[in-house]
């Protein structure tokens, strides 16, 4: 086991706060928001919000440790999902 | 004329890049959503989109000088705007 085995490919990891973050680049504004609607519906469905920074063509996503001491297997479990939804249809 | 005379109430102002922001705090996701919702539909209106940095009860927008040197009425109107639209319903 490494100390990343809890970062998903593709994102970044930040240790104070404890926290995973990624840039989400697209060509335009309307796959842009499809990305925001696709990820606030799996929000709901777990009941996590990250924080999330947009303009016309990228979205900034940064999800905190749940516990606020450490990532764990649930916050990674979320980071790669997003990574799905950005990569969907 | 001061040099404030473009930036709304309660707005702050960067010169590099120059730009208008401001913080909204919401009780509720919900409340959190239907002000990023009705900025949405300002937006298209005059297809100008702002940088916007959202969790579940706060929204920072960002509004970048659209000539890219200075903030101008049209800047300084959206912003006016969006404060509205935090307020509104």
């Amino acid at each position: 086991m490494t100390e990343d085995t809890n970062t998903p490919e593709g994102w970044g990891k930040h240790e104070r706060p404890p926290s995973l973050f990624r840039r989400f680049q697209f060509g335009t504004y309307s796959e842009t928001r499809a990305f925001l609607d696709r990820l606030e519906t799996l929000s709901k469905e777990v009941e996590y919000f990250p924080d999330i920074s947009f303009g016309t063509t990228y979205a900034n996503v940064t999800v905190h440790a749940r516990n606020t001491t450490d990532i764990t297997q649930d916050d990674s479990d979320f980071a790669q999902r997003a990574t799905e939804l950005a990569t969907a249809g």
